[in-house]
């Protein structure tokens, strides 16, 4: 008997969310019959991406689709598929797509929030979960379209040993600019400055932040790519320099609350200060998709991009992997095979 | 014997601005010898503007150039040049400045953070003041180089019976905009309706400003030109549709207060909405202000744009005129002529 493994909601988590938030289930898997469209496929990895988090909230404060109790968590993945009756998609393909954290599950292409996307013959699915991901694509379309960044810069990177942010900060030094990265802890410091492309990393956990952007910033910041908001926010918004863009990709910091993410207590400092706040979301770029999957290929290549991931092996260790993220223990895109 | 009448700062306000705040002074006037570069003026009109509360905090919560106790206040003016050692000015022309709230004084044109505009020869001081005076460039450049209007798109002004909201409604409604202005009482809204190039007015003394705006945007707000901020920025943010973009004019509900400009309470809303949150000040687009107001000016002769301004006279009523400000008791751009 073939099992179809998945993690369910168990309980809306109330602050911190926790292991124990999701339950395990597994039932006998039959395969079965195919509506036209669509497509059967087998989960082989999964993404652990903050935004999940805001889906496991009551629909009032989710912004997209809150997962009911009782049914299974869902996030980006990369899947196998195994049968199809769609015209797109053949079996033996794989693809990215947001599946349900399970073994088995049919997909309805057309009907998909997130474009279903092939992975290309050749391309390691692991890279394609990382590197290629939707995650480095937010640190491409979030730096070059909504930043502008320009050599000499100074770029300051939130949740900067991140997924998102060690792409950003890479990328924003491929691009000519001074690197602050922001991040908890020596290791995920140490590894910024080394490898990660930053100039600085100010570790949050111990240092004074605004007194440590002053010092690391005596011209301003240009540029500040925030994944995490609060405190953070409010310190860059105080060192901004004038007509500096402040990208808003995420906010970390407030996820695992019931207290939304306020914005800077003081919104004349971006009067005066002439300071661009942006929200942006990756999928509104999918018709430049391949053009930046090309060049973070190229930097890859060339030595100027590396990948950086935390891989984790096994069905059942998915929710602690999850929970891992919101305590920063996690070493870059966090990934789990299946 | 000439006298110099000026208005102090007698005391530092706490909260509501009052007129006892002020102190008279004056002073018998003799004309200085000037300097190579200085220029006599006598002041004629001066403007009310809100911007002027924030240099009356102490230096660390004003964002340029505190105004010191027993200083003269000093705002927006047209002055009359009755000497000049400036090569630029000569006795007789009359200019737009920032000038202390005194009767005489000695300015230094290369000095001045804000240009010293001389007015057109047949062009009204008052008109200088009002209809082309920087609150109406601010709501143009604001408006034309920030918002980038459309046909058809939904505008909200805040503070839009003050100086430059009525200016940001007729200007958005001559782009094709449909446009709602919030202001507050039953007369400046039935001016905006009326004359103001608003389509609808939201009072928000009376109205549950979440709902009225609401019922008010079916589809969402593209533009926000918000001159006021606190709680009608976060009604606003909650209504803004995908891609919409908030202009940063002025936070005028917090001006008169200890208290900061606090921003939107869920800073992922200006993710997942893609909203771009921009502050932007005048003197920016300076190079472009002769054809801002070329095109104020044949709105104004076209009957599409009408002048609003509270023309007040003497000046022992400066600083209950400045009060009123506050407590919305002007009717369009105050101003007193002295």
């Amino acid at each position: 008997m073939i099992l179809n493994r998945a993690w369910l909601l168990a309980r809306r988590p109330e602050g911190a969310v926790q292991a124990s938030d999701f339950a395990y289930r597994e039932e006998a898997f039959d395969a079965p019959a195919l509506q036209e469209g669509d497509i059967l496929v087998r989960t082989r990895i999964i993404s652990c991406a903050p935004t999940i988090r805001n889906w496991l909230n009551p629909p009032e404060r989710s912004y997209r689709g809150a997962i009911g109790i009782g049914d299974p968590i869902r996030g980006m993945a990369a899947v196998e598929i195994l049968a199809s009756r769609h015209a797109r998609f053949e079996a033996g393909q794989w693809a990215t797509a947001v599946a349900p954290w399970q073994d088995y599950a049919v997909l309805r292409p057309d009907e998909a929030a997130v474009p279903i996307t092939p992975i290309a013959a050749g391309m390691d699915p692991v890279d394609a979960m990382t590197l290629y991901s939707p995650n480095s694509l937010t640190a491409y379309f979030g730096l070059f379209a909504v930043g502008e960044p320009k050599p000499g810069m100074t770029v300051l990177v939130s949740g900067a040993a991140g997924s998102v942010g060690a792409m950003a900060c890479q990328m924003a030094r491929i691009a000519g600019c001074r690197v602050i990265a922001v991040a908890g802890g020596p290791d995920k410091c140490r590894w910024l400055k080394e490898e990660g492309g930053a100039d600085m990393a100010i570790d949050y956990r111990s240092a004074n932040l605004p007194a440590a952007l002053k010092e690391a910033s005596p011209k301003g910041i240009d540029i500040f790519f925030d994944n995490v908001g609060g405190d953070i926010l409010q310190a860059a918004v105080d060192r901004m320099a004038p007509h500096g863009r402040i990208l808003l990709c995420g906010q970390l910091a407030a996820y695992d609350s019931n207290i939304p993410a306020a914005g800077p207590r003081d919104m004349m400092k971006l009067v005066y200060g002439r300071i661009r706040m942006q929200g942006f979301v990756v999928g509104d770029y999918a018709d430049d998709y391949a053009s930046a999957i090309a060049s973070i290929r190229q930097w890859e290549a060339e030595g100027r991009l590396r990948n950086r991931y935390d891989l984790r092996d096994g069905f059942d260790r998915i929710p602690d992997a999850f929970v891992d993220i919101f305590n920063g223990r996690n070493a870059g895109t966090l990934i789990v095979r299946i």
